[in-house]
């Protein structure tokens, strides 16, 4: 397999990360693209949930992903495996991307037509959520292995994020997880949060997951 | 159940975290304190597992818990069940604690004879491992449903630490985390990390974290 394209991002000299942030979505809504930033702790399993998401997404929509790590290039070359364009963004250590950064990204995704374009962000439940990077939307993963405390926690993700992917259900049996304790808890933080709960591995409720993103997708195009 | 104290930490004022985490250290060690930073991911494990190594040693060490968090005190009234003296740090936001952060909980936690202090700092694989705490030693914990490629993917908190807990090894079976591979990536990182396999859920294998930890408490006091 052709080795993947690794962009070394460049932490921003701007000082208002929202305004460039509010920029770059103008830009993007001129040119009917898509962003969606994908959040979680490593290893919530947001690699496999875009893969999954890809194989039903693929034949209707182009998609472009950009995957953002401090090290390695094991996720983008996943991703191209998918059949869809894939680059991997280095963060120099960074914990977070913020607007400029995501913009370097894209600028070398995208080369052509690109309806949906993917940020799979560095795994941390805290540093994103505090940078606005121009996506339209921003959609979590919490993973059952992490517990069902996170949203007491971790108050921001879940206000900044738009739906809420519940990963992992195949373990309930388990683990201690109160599913009804984790979506009451997120929907105190933010009560317009729309929860998916899935398997990535199997592809249990991505189907929901994905009516919801076309959804977005199509809204965004048409406005 | 008396109410756990909540103190707010705020960030250091000082430039250089490193001259004030090794201050802080020179302290301890006139004061025969031994002070752990525990780190990891958010939902790894780590308040159960303090609580495995609080139930082994509280007899024989004076040990004390800081709880850092964005938000609420569940860990800290937790640890406060265990039997042994806890507070909880907000950090307000931040995504991990500085030598001065964690100087202000030690003066709130020690108020008597401490041997071992514990901060378990904010779940987290990249910004608490790139500041010093003033810790004697750094453990990390990797949770097995996280997956095998974290060291690849966060380099430097595994260079940091001196120990590499895996927890919930009760359910390598569910997950596809290859044990060996995980290892010899960790030594690639550092080689010198010691790891310890255990099951925080119901104690297996935590007798031989304890046995490394008070080892590391008796040299660091007798020295």
């Amino acid at each position: 397999m052709e080795n993947v394209r690794i962009i070394e991002v460049k932490q921003s000299i701007f000082a208002d990360n929202n305004a460039r942030a509010n920029e770059l979505r103008q830009e993007l809504k001129q040119n009917k693209i898509f962003l969606l930033n994908l959040m979680s702790s490593p290893g919530a399993g947001k690699t496999t949930t875009l893969c999954q998401v890809i194989r039903i997404l693929k034949d209707k929509l182009n998609i472009g992903v950009m995957e953002a790590d401090i090290d390695s290039d094991v996720d983008a070359k996943k991703i191209a495996e998918c059949g869809v364009k894939s680059i991997q963004l280095h963060t120099g250590g960074m914990c977070h991307l913020d607007a400029d950064m995501t913009r370097q990204g894209l600028e070398n995704l995208i080369d052509g037509n690109i309806d949906l374009a993917i940020l799979e962000n560095v795994g941390n439940l805290v540093c994103p959520a505090e940078f606005d990077t121009g996506a339209v939307k921003n959609v979590m993963i919490l993973s059952v292995p992490e517990g069902d405390d996170k949203p007491l926690k971790y108050p921001l993700i879940f206000q900044v994020c738009d739906a809420l992917i519940i990963n992992k259900i195949d373990v309930l049996p388990y683990f201690d997880f109160d599913m009804e304790k984790v979506v009451e808890n997120a929907h105190m933080r933010n009560p317009k949060l729309e929860i998916f709960p899935i398997c990535a591995k199997t592809g249990e409720g991505i189907e929901d997951f994905c009516a919801w993103l076309s959804k977005q997708v199509e809204d965004w195009k048409k406005d």
